[in-house]
């Protein structure tokens, strides 16, 4: 059966070994909730799949199953009361690492097979996980389905690509010929075997449910490693959804469903994460979240391989332009797209105190920072396109720093609580945007989860530049971004994120955005600053996952 | 400059890269020191090279020099009194970092051809480096020769071979166009950059300073990081050898010599290394070496990427053989090659308490555990073969060991001094074989470095595999053997070494041996095991050498 999985899913993945070498454009799941591309009922049936677990219970298939829990609640203001199994470890544990020979002895082109085939299902899962996506991230729909189906599940097939090239990167079975002169050659036949680590854990986070779990998932599970997805106590629907989807590929490949698990926290007060993941049993960890919790994941749990990805400060250097209008469009939306959520959101803007040079001529300080605040507000003037673009705050901590925030700089854009056209209930509050010195590093280059952003006053580029390789090299970040009109200060800047190790992204003023980070073509997170160890992803995310156990004999 | 390197070894690199992938036997470097391979006076070139180094200060191209230091004794008995370099850490290793920028902007072509022209220079010296190793490891001539030249320089290229393949994963450049529907596509121009992580520490061990050592350089080195070597203090010579080839090449290149440096003791009775190891600048680290000392590097030194290898109990399973003859004459060698200094040689021989089936018939335990002892001293009984094969004890302790172990079990081979037919002061001891019984797990399964080794009696092969099974598990192991006719016993045991995750050999009879692996044909260490924690070499050994840095714009 496995071995027709591979079969079938053939064409696709070809198609991402070619992409991951090109980093052309690719994405075998389609992008547009259409029911062009998903079929006529498929909004429909995935909104009622969605609110069919509302007030459910909702099986997995775990040995040592001892009780239920469970408190999500919608950012758009209602209680998802799903209550899912909660499982005895010391029962979990040892009946996964039991099931690791099984899953080994499928082989790699049966686990490809099987991991494609679990992709497949969630994809067409998608609108059933993006409303689930949506009610507990807080991510509005469009984005939610998106980056949550489609962009995930991207994520998940490059990670089983890169996998599969490492795995395949030796032979299965080889023939040594060493000549002896005149003598006959010695020679061997040599047998290479993939085997796991352990068991791999993935801790998941809120506000990306399956965009940041599913690369660890399948980096871990196809290189044969059974896997533990321990979601975020406010995020488990989505990820309860997938685990439930690859238990039923597994069955119905013979296999044991408890291949992949899911554990939650029976008191999310009093989180499991930190004893499970010092578990001997777990040889590897994924992590998305915050940077102490990541650090102590690091530090403490020698026995596996750990992957995070933590927080940073994320910055744009300004420095000129010949699109001052495309360059505030688009960081008018960037900074506005799911109110600052995302890990890739800029929060430092850097424009020097002097002003600088556009199309329309020079503009001073003021007038880029105003247009930037301007700009925001203008975009959001809409409130169906603020409602859809903003989303909802995910947690309530996030709404109460917007607040307290206010007084960290020149406010320049108040924040807003807005009503969801749709939710009268949902948190939404609009950013609140900054101006501020650029000696009061200690206050801007902390970290400042949600829609907050500072215009920082820099003597001139050189400044900002330095300033925002400093950001970087301290306190991490998964971008950078950068407008100039001046080659050799681009060139600077190049070398400043090369020499700090982050993604740089210069002069967007059109559809693409700083934030936004393509699978196959862009590498999310470099490895190379304190923002993140790994790279979603590269042969460096699973070359470790697994490792080559030979035997050798003469031929008969 | 740096490019015609590329070129000038472009065929070796592309013979290489086949090899990696067909296991199939391959080496550039001639492993016969013979004139027809290296030219008439090679040997003596390299013999006098190797003497001028005697009694002289070796000198190195490194900033922060302060002193010099060297107290290497060969074991065949002679004081080397070579002074070498002592630098200040504090002037070393800022200009290491700042060397990296320059290192980085090489590129990946250029610096695998600069490491390509270092590994052929290398090779030119292979008699003089062999020399080297011989009297520092203890080694004898032949083995010093191949496993400290040409098989050391395979290692070497196979880990740049890797590297390349990892670090050419990703073009340099790539342009994404993502169509939208009627409107012009998305369209961005991407480039990516191999950055390295910092500077990469290669800590060599006393036995194969060179085989253990390029690996690690090597890999390090092509993947953008400037590498420091600290050599053990009883074989800085190989060592110092090689870097001074790499700087002479990093010169002739315009580049800073100290892109690969060494740091020495100033008193081997209070070694830097984990001082320097911890070091922030620090960030690679490759050990071979002794178990608590790799465990703590592993522990402490967060701030790198650790690769260790450590020790183990190698073990060999007998269930039957239909060439007890070659059996025996096979191990012989295997237990006396280099007084089994190698991490690869067996210490633990199971055999069933009521024999084996042989082509001459049943064998009792005492028959085979005799004919293992007699084939030993049989073997030496030529004192220049045994002059040759066994070389001498690299330390003291060893020696001692030897010593000291007689009374673990029931002595059926003596350990005897003998006298090196060419080196009168020469430390050389034959090996010690005992027999125990299968319970004395305590006794056994403690790693005794050096010619010592048990045949173990077991209740029966089930028992057998179990405890080379458990061996591997709890103390770890490189290697793994096995003699056996029942195809389906050679599968419990193929199964038993993939759960243990040990490489293993079976019925060797042969011109192979356990001790033996070939370059770009057999995984060396798995990583799967304690006794190691990376295998030289496959992608996980080098994939996290570097980080890839973007950056992307829209065409003009």
């Amino acid at each position: 059966m496995s071995e027709n999985l591979f079969a079938k899913h053939q064409d696709t993945l070809h198609a991402a070994v070619n992409a991951i070498h090109s980093r052309d454009y690719f994405s075998p799941y389609k992008e547009s909730p259409s029911p062009r591309a998903y079929g006529e009922t498929a909004n429909k049936d995935g909104e009622n799949a969605f609110k069919a677990h509302i007030g459910s219970d909702f099986e997995l298939q775990m040995p040592g199953i001892v009780g239920k829990a469970g408190s999500e609640k919608s950012p758009y203001g209602f209680d998802l009361n799903v209550q899912y199994p909660l499982v005895d470890l010391d029962q979990l544990l040892p009946a996964m690492d039991e099931a690791r020979k099984a899953w080994r002895d499928v082989g790699v082109e049966g686990r490809v097979g099987i991991c494609l085939e679990i992709l497949e299902r969630i994809n067409k899962a998608s609108f059933e996980i993006g409303y689930a996506v949506m009610h507990t991230s807080g991510q509005g729909f469009m984005m939610a389905f998106q980056a949550g189906g489609p962009h995930a599940q991207d994520r998940g097939l490059e990670a089983v690509t890169y996998a599969y090239e490492a795995m395949t990167s030796a032979p299965g079975t080889a023939t040594w010929t060493k000549p002896q002169g005149k003598h006959d050659p010695l020679v061997m036949d040599k047998k290479f075997t993939v085997v796991g680590r352990g068991i791999g854990l993935v801790i998941g986070c809120s506000t990306f449910p399956t965009w940041n779990t599913y690369p660890g998932l399948f980096a871990s599970l196809v290189t044969g490693n059974p896997v533990i997805v321990k979601p975020h106590p406010a995020a488990i629907l989505p990820a309860a959804i997938s685990v439930k989807i690859a238990q039923q590929v597994l069955v119905e490949q013979g296999l044991p469903p408890h291949i992949v698990s899911m554990v939650i926290d029976e008191d999310p007060a009093k989180p499991c994460t930190a004893e499970l993941a010092q578990r001997d049993e777990i040889r590897l960890i994924d992590f998305t979240g915050n940077t102490p919790f990541g650090n102590w994941l690091e530090q403490n749990c020698r026995q596996a391989q750990v992957y995070t990805e933590k927080a940073g400060v994320n910055t744009i250097i300004i420095d000129s332009t010949d699109d001052f209008k495309g360059m505030i469009r688009n960081l008018s939306f960037t900074l506005s797209l799911y109110s600052g959520q995302m890990c890739t959101t800029p929060q430092d803007i850097f424009v020097p105190a002097g002003g600088i040079e556009t199309e329309d001529g020079h503009k001073s300080f003021d007038e880029v920072a105003q247009a930037i605040a301007t700009g925001v507000t203008k975009f959001l003037s809409d409130p169906e396109r603020a409602g859809m673009v903003l989303g909802a705050i995910q947690a309530e901590v996030t709404a109460t720093r917007i607040e307290e925030s206010k007084s960290l700089g020149t406010v320049i854009r108040e924040s807003e609580a807005l009503e969801n056209p749709w939710f009268k209930d949902a948190r939404v509050h609009s950013p609140l945007i900054m101006t501020i010195d650029g000696d009061k590093e200690e206050t801007y280059m902390q970290e400042l989860f949600g829609p907050i952003s500072f215009v920082v006053k820099t003597a001139d580029t050189a400044e900002s530049i330095a300033l925002a390789n400093k950001a970087v090299k301290e306190h991490g970040a998964i971008t950078m971004g950068c407008y100039s009109t001046d080659e050799a200060v681009l060139e600077q800047i190049e070398e400043a994120a090369l020499d700090a190790g982050v993604a740089l992204s210069c002069n967007l003023t059109g559809g693409v955005f700083v934030n936004q980070s393509a699978a196959f073509s862009d590498f999310h997170a470099t490895g190379a600053n304190p923002a993140a160890n790994a790279c979603l992803a590269d042969l460096a995310f699973v070359a470790n996952r697994f490792r080559v156990v030979q035997s050798r004999r003469h031929p008969k």
